[in-house]
C-alpha cells in the first residue's frame, strides 16, 4: 500500500523546554506572536508569564487571546483572525491542548486565505496556505501538535467538522511532561483514550497492515494503557506523563498509519456529533462509542480484531477469530472501565432522545452525502444503530 | 531524558513513486538538478531515464554525475562541487543508497559554505547550511534518506569520517521497494544489519530508555530480522522489501533514539576504520564487530542486554542478567550467520596485521583525542582489544 509521510514539526521534549519558546519562534524568522490559550490555569500556573519572558528575551512582541473552550468554537476563531489582522501578527503560538492548537490552526487558515474560514471545514474550498503555528503542549491527547488536522465547532447548528492539510502542521512543539502533571484524572484518562484511538482508527481496516506499522502501533497502545493505569494511581508520575505525551504525538503524526491506506475513523466521526451536541470530553466520548462500533463491524475482518486481542491483551489464539475478536473488544471495555472511562452513552452522562440520535446520525452522514468508515461503510441508519447500541 | 526530534523529509513510498520525482523537485522551487548516482545499474535498469523523463515533464533541467563508490570518496565530492558551481545547480538529487546520498550531502555542504568541505568532517568547523538534497532510494540500509548524517572517506590517509547536522536532511525521499528487488543477497543482508544496528546503537546505553522508544525499537528489530530471512529465500518478495525499506528510514531518522540520550555508536566508529582501510561492506563490517563489542561492554549494564535477549529472541528471564546477556549476544550472532553475515574479521575476509589493528585503533580514537561509546568509554587500547577479539 503506497503512502506519504511528512512530519516537519520540530519537537523539543523534556523538563523546562518551555523556556526555549522565544528562541524557537525567532528561528522561524517571525516577530509578532498571538499567544492563544484556554482557561485561566495556564495563567495561574505561571506558564504564560514564563513564555512571555522567553519571547521578550528573544525580542519577540506578542498579543494574547484566551478563552478557547473544549470543542473549540468558530466565533473564537473569527475573533482571533480579526485580532491578528489588526495587530499584524505573523506567528500563532498555541499554549494548551488540542482545542487550543486546533483553534490556532483555524485562525492560521483564516489569515492565509481570503473569504470565510468555515468554507474549509464545510468542504466548500481547500486552503492554499496557513500562517505558521507553534505549540506549547499542556494536555497530552489530541496529537494536534504534530498532526495535519484541526476540528472546529460551528455554534450555528452546533456542527463539529475537521479539516486536514499539511499547511497547518506545527513548526515546532514544546513538550514538557511536567506541565501535564496537574491535569485532573478524568481529563488525563480521556486523553489516553484519544491517543489510543488515533492509532486504533488506523489499525482497524480491511487489509493487513505493514508488519512494522502494526508492531509500532501495538507497542504504542500497550505503552499508553500501562501508563494510564500508573497515572490513575499517581497523577504526578513524570515518567508516565512523558510516555503518554510522546505517544500522543506519535499516535497522530501519521507514523501509525503508514501503509494502512488511511484507516477507518468512523468512531471519531460518530463521536464528533456527540461532542457537537452534548459537549462531552472527546476521549470519553470515543470510549463510550468504540465497543458498539467494534461489535457492529468486526465481522467484516475478524482476523484484524483477533490479532488485536492477541497482541494487546495476550489472549491465546484459539483459531476462532470471531470469538477472539469479541473477547478482545470485551477486554478493551474492561480496560476503559478500569481507568474510569465510560463504555456507554449512559455512563458518559448523555441521556439522548430518539430524535437527537436521529439528528446526530443525519449530521454524521452529512445528510446522506457521505458514509463513514472503511471496515464497513456506514450510512445514517448504520450510525443510528451504533448510537442506539451505545446507549447502555 | 530531554530530546529533540526533527524529521522534515517528505516520504513518498510505494510502487512507481519514482515517476513523481520531477513534481517533488518543483515543489521545492528548484530549477536545475544534479543527478548523482553510483554504478551503471541505475542507468541499465532504466531508472535514470525514468527520472530524467519525470524532471523534463516538470520543466526541470539537469546534469549528471555518476561513479560514486561504497565508502564514498572526497575526490568525487570535490568533483561534484566544481560541476555544480559551473552548471549553477540548485538541487542535488541522489539516486542510489547511503553512499550516493552521503556524497550528495557533502556536495551540498561544499556548495553552501566557503572553504574546504573536509573541514566539517575533520571537526575543524561547523557548517552553516547545505544545498537542498533529495533522494530516490535504491538500497535500503544506511537510512541516510531521513537522517542528519553523512560519512565520507578521504583517500589521503583513507580516513572515514561522519558529519551530522539538520541542514543536510533530505527535502524528500522517494522509496519504491521494487527498485531494491534486484539487489544481490550479500548487499541485502548487509543492509539489514546496518538497519538493525542503527537502532541497536541507540538501544544500548547506560540508562533505561523510554518504554515507548524501546517498544518501537524492538518491533523494528524483530521486523527486519524476520524479513531479512524472507529475502534470503526470495530476493524479489515485494512486501519484505517494503518492510525493510521503511525500517531503514525509521531506524535512523531519530525515532528510535528519543529519550535515549543519544546512544552508544562505538560499533559504528570501530567499523568506520575497517571500511576506510579494507573497503568492506558497512553492514557486514558491523556484524563482524558487534559480538566482540557486546562481550567487551555488556557488564557495564547487563540488564539492558538481558532485556534485549528477552524481547528480541524470546529467551526466558531466568533472573541472571549476565547469563541472559551473553545468551542474547550468542543468538544475535547465530542470526547473523543464518543470513550469511560474518561474525569475525576472518569471516569478513579481512586478514589484518597487528600493525594494521593498532593503526585502526589509533585512527578510531583520533590519535588519543577522543573515546568512543557510552556503555563504556573506549580508548585506543579498548578498541584495539575489540579488533583482536573480533579477529576470529
Amino acid at each position: 500500500m503506497n503512502f506519504e509521510y511528512f512530519t516537519p514539526t520540530k519537537v523539543v521534549f523534556g523538563r523546562g523546554t518551555e523556556e526555549r519558546t522565544g528562541e524557537l519562534v525567532k528561528e522561524q524568522g517571525c516577530h509578532k506572536v498571538l499567544i492563544h490559550y484556554g482557561g485561566g490555569s495556564a495563567v495561574r500556573s505561571g506558564l504564560i508569564d514564563k513564555i512571555c519572558g522567553s519571547l521578550e528575551a528573544s525580542g519577540i512582541s506578542y498579543v494574547m487571546l484566551g478563552g478557547v473552550v473544549p470543542n473549540p468554537r468558530l466565533s473564537k476563531v473569527r475573533e482571533g483572525i480579526r485580532l491578528c489582522r489588526e495587530e499584524q501578527v505573523d506567528f500563532l503560538l498555541a499554549v494548551g491542548g488540542g482545542s487550543v492548537i486546533d483553534s490556532a490552526k483555524a485562525i492560521g487558515y483564516g489569515l492565509a486565505n481570503e473569504g470565510d474560514v468555515w468554507d474549509f471545514y464545510d468542504r466548500k474550498r481547500t486552503a492554499a496556505g496557513c500562517m505558521p503555528v507553534g505549540a506549547v503542549l499542556t494536555i497530552a491527547a489530541a496529537g494536534s501538535e504534530m498532526s495535519d488536522s484541526s476540528v472546529i465547532t460551528n455554534e450555528d447548528g452546533w456542527i463539529k467538522r475537521g479539516y486536514s492539510s499539511n499547511y497547518c502542521r506545527c513548526r515546532f512543539a514544546v513538550m514538557d511532561p511536567e506541565l501535564t502533571c496537574t491535569l485532573p484524572d478524568y481529563q488525563t484518562q480521556s486523553g489516553c483514550v484519544d491517543i489510543m484511538m488515533h492509532t486504533m482508527e488506523r489499525y482497524f481496516n480491511l487489509s493487513d497492515n505493514m508488519e512494522l506499522t502494526d508492531g509500532i502501533s501495538e507497542a504504542l497502545i500497550r505503552t499508553v494503557m500501562k501508563n494510564a493505569k500508573l497515572l490513575k494511581a499517581d497523577a504526578a508520575n513524570y515518567e508516565a506523563r512523558a510516555e503518554v505525551m510522546w505517544a500522543s504525538s506519535l499516535s497522530h503524526n501519521g507514523l501509525t498509519g503508514c501503509g494502512t491506506g488511511g484507516g477507518d475513523w468512523a468512531s471519531h466521526q460518530i463521536e464528533h456529533e456527540l461532542g457537537g451536541m452534548f459537549d462531552v470530553a472527546h476521549g470519553a466520548g470515543l470510549a463510550a462509542i468504540w465497543g458498539s462500533w467494534a461489535r457492529y463491524v468486526y465481522r467484516e475482518h475478524p482476523e484484524r480484531f483477533a490479532r488485536f486481542a492477541v497482541q494487546i491483551f495476550g489472549l491465546e489464539d484459539n483459531g476462532d477469530p470471531n470469538a477472539l475478536a469479541l473477547a478482545g473488544i470485551e477486554k478493551m471495555e474492561e480496560f476503559y472501565r478500569s481507568v474510569g472511562m465510560p463504555t456507554s452513552l449512559k455512563e458518559l452522562g448523555v441521556e439522548s432522545t430518539d430524535a437527537q440520535i436521529r439528528e446526530m446520525a443525519e449530521k454524521c452522514s452529512f445528510f446522506g452525502k457521505r458514509t463513514v468508515g472503511v471496515m464497513k461503510k456506514l450510512d445514517a441508519s448504520d450510525v443510528e444503530a451504533i448510537y442506539r447500541m451505545a446507549r447502555g
